[in-house]
């Protein structure tokens, strides 16, 4: 198996894992970025992702072009969104970008989602929201140019993750077991905030400054292929053992 | 295959996209209008929708009779009510009628249910609510009858979805993809602005009506049929190609 | 296929029915009066309602102790819940008891759980709660005696359902299947009503009087049935086609 | 099946039950203390608790070294929690941690988690919260030595259960059975006291302490082996009998 057939092989693996724990319906979708030309991505050509198979996967330029300009199949309309983060972000070499149904009422609210449980540490200390109206106004919100790509990405900054108002959420890590596993416990720790402020109006203890700090600085491998494994069997995906070159996770 | 056969095989697997999604339980119904005849429509005998078969289904005239009068299966009771919008609104050629949970609350209390994701922008401004105590007064809430079937079309107007106060909601649609794609966004639409509310109270941002517009405008077969494939492959049916001349679907 | 058979059958699918639809987890019962002996009633030995098999049905007098003298398995502790009811009210053949998690929460609170779906109207007009507090005091909440099971019979009177305070519920019905569709919405109902009053506060919309009248006199096997059928085949179970003499429903 | 080979087997089944019913998702643990050897456990190396096979199992002292000096597979980071639990309490032989979801809001607000409901007296008359920064400042929040583990066993003193702020919680009691069940229980009590408290507000009927300390008294095998039998099924494991000198169940 060379790089880039494993690196397919983990975004196919990634697709089926989002949609079997509910992260993605029939919409939303993972990248990573291709291995030995960091100017271009993988990500599937337009369909639901528990659908997806390795022949789906296109090779794309970061400004969202196929990387074989004889390549015509539909690709997802919103991939500007991976182009300019990893365009934005060289150490960045996955993206996801999600619906997941906790996460919405953040983006259309002044409440702010920040981690209170220590597994949600990892979408780092409180989510900013990307507004395409500002800049873009009445829009079908959908992320449909490198220009709104360029300007989500600018308002994601150095982070983890930010939200999207009226549509979902976007995350970016150095590795797609990472980006998935931010993805998951994001919807998780939403729910749990929802929860908690149900109960507890606004007087809920969310980590410290400290503590996030700390879980991000110790969160690695160990962890992410816990989880990875598991989504594996969940998925009915075969796990793959990481060739060293492949993998470039923290710890 | 004929155009006939081809409209009976899309009811049976809407009907168990519906129950395998949870927007029906053992109750609710979709129809397609006959492609021949805009006179009748296509609709199962009384049957849970996770059970129904091609057998299963009804040729019916829009007065809820059925076409073929030695046809004494038991109908739906309520088939008066896709009887009366296909009178009501010859550019709409299938109807779905459920009850989905999120979907009630919004139709007992004053609370109006409007799209806060562009997922659900397909929903429309804002849900009218149609009571049957109005004009009907205590009756068991059932549309059994083209009278009450005529009151609801009329309420419902040119919208594509409406609820029913203390029973479900409609929804209509130029295309049974189209329509069981509304059905699935509207009772998610309506659990997301339920969190949303819990957490921020009447302090909600909704899409703007220049967003819904455009989000109407611009979402049609490149939407429905990467759902309706995902939806296909859980429900265990194999989908449709669909003939051009089957089609009705904007964009 | 004898007649006791028959019920037998019946009240094994409904042990699986109503585990396969989340009205009971490892605890809660249904049982069945014998159609030939009304002082009797069918009950399974103790066991959890998804793994309960015909040879598992106890055939169990009115007080509780067994009809066969020699018959010692476990008994269910709360068999008083069953006897107690079949004895005050003839007109009953079929109890469940059953711990619902929407039910509970309206056992323990001032709020009371009356129907705002068309599809709830069976439950009655407006559930009371019984409390074995009031009379036993300090218990471990169980019926365990006759004179407990009494006691909630009383309070239930003659009405479909009652709650029990820190405990669950109890549905009395003419017939097994009606028994468990009451239980089944029962549960959904309570669930719309805490979404309901989570965004419409006390300001809710609930059925009228003359509607849950009208409701419960035109519910019969037409529903019944049809829930039955698709209840059925979720639980891997064959449905019984009903011979006349054993059936007793409305309608 | 030696009486080490039969501990090992239920605390297999232990990890695929907490992980089929919701309890853990890729994290979490269950132990059991040796059935000879009170200052050793048992509990699997690092992995998520639905892949785990009676080979994932290690042999650890209370201190949380492995027995076998020669055993370096990788062990859970908080076992420390299990080593101290055992130290602090010689009735208890088994502990469960976890982050189920319904607990973590109970963690992080001022609301009390007390049980409501007949089924979670178990849960003890209140439960109380740990909090690691009282002590040891902005941690990764994980129990990682026995210093953090004894802090919390000290908390925990004799009680069934105890939350932990941000965490979760921890179970301790005479037996896996048991331990799983309340477990279980926890969770279900936490959602239901979630439900009411948003219908109630502060105005909830909890168990009286006479109502609990009975549920206690009265809780044992009769109920540990009804849910274990049907979770067993659930989870697709055999269930054992129980060689008498295995157990230590009250009742």
């Amino acid at each position: 198996m060379t790089k880039v057939e494993a690196v397919i092989d983990e975004l196919v693996t990634a697709n089926r894992i989002l949609a079997r724990e509910g992260i993605v319906d029939s919409f939303g979708h993972p990248s990573i970025r291709h291995p030995e030309r960091p100017d271009r991505f993988f990500i599937s050509r337009a369909r639901a992702p528990d659908l997806i198979e390795a022949a789906d996967i296109m090779e794309t330029n970061l400004d969202g072009s196929p990387a074989d300009k004889g390549d015509n199949r539909k690709p997802y309309l919103e991939r500007f969104i991976h182009g300019a983060i990893f365009e934005a972000r060289p150490e960045v070499n996955a993206v996801v970008h999600n619906h997941s149904p906790s996460v919405l009422p953040f983006g259309v609210t002044k409440k702010k989602l920040k981690p209170l449980h220590h597994m949600c540490g990892c979408i780092g200390h409180e989510l900013p929201t990307w507004d395409s109206q500002t800049k873009f106004g009445d829009t079908s919100l959908l992320v449909s140019s490198m220009d709104m790509g360029r300007d989500l990405a600018r308002l994601l900054g150095k982070r983890p993750a930010a939200l999207m108002r009226g549509h979902g959420c976007v995350v970016a890590a150095k590795d797609i077991r990472e980006a998935v596993y931010i993805a998951y416990y994001l919807e998780l720790g939403a729910k749990l905030q929802m929860q908690a402020m149900q109960i507890g109006g606004d007087d809920v203890t969310y980590l410290s400054r400290g503590e996030v700090d700390t879980i991000i600085e110790r969160t690695g491998p160990y962890s992410f292929n816990r989880a990875w494994e598991n989504w594996c069997r969940r998925a009915g995906r075969k796990m793959l053992e990481r060739p060293e070159e492949l993998v470039e996770l923290k710890g």
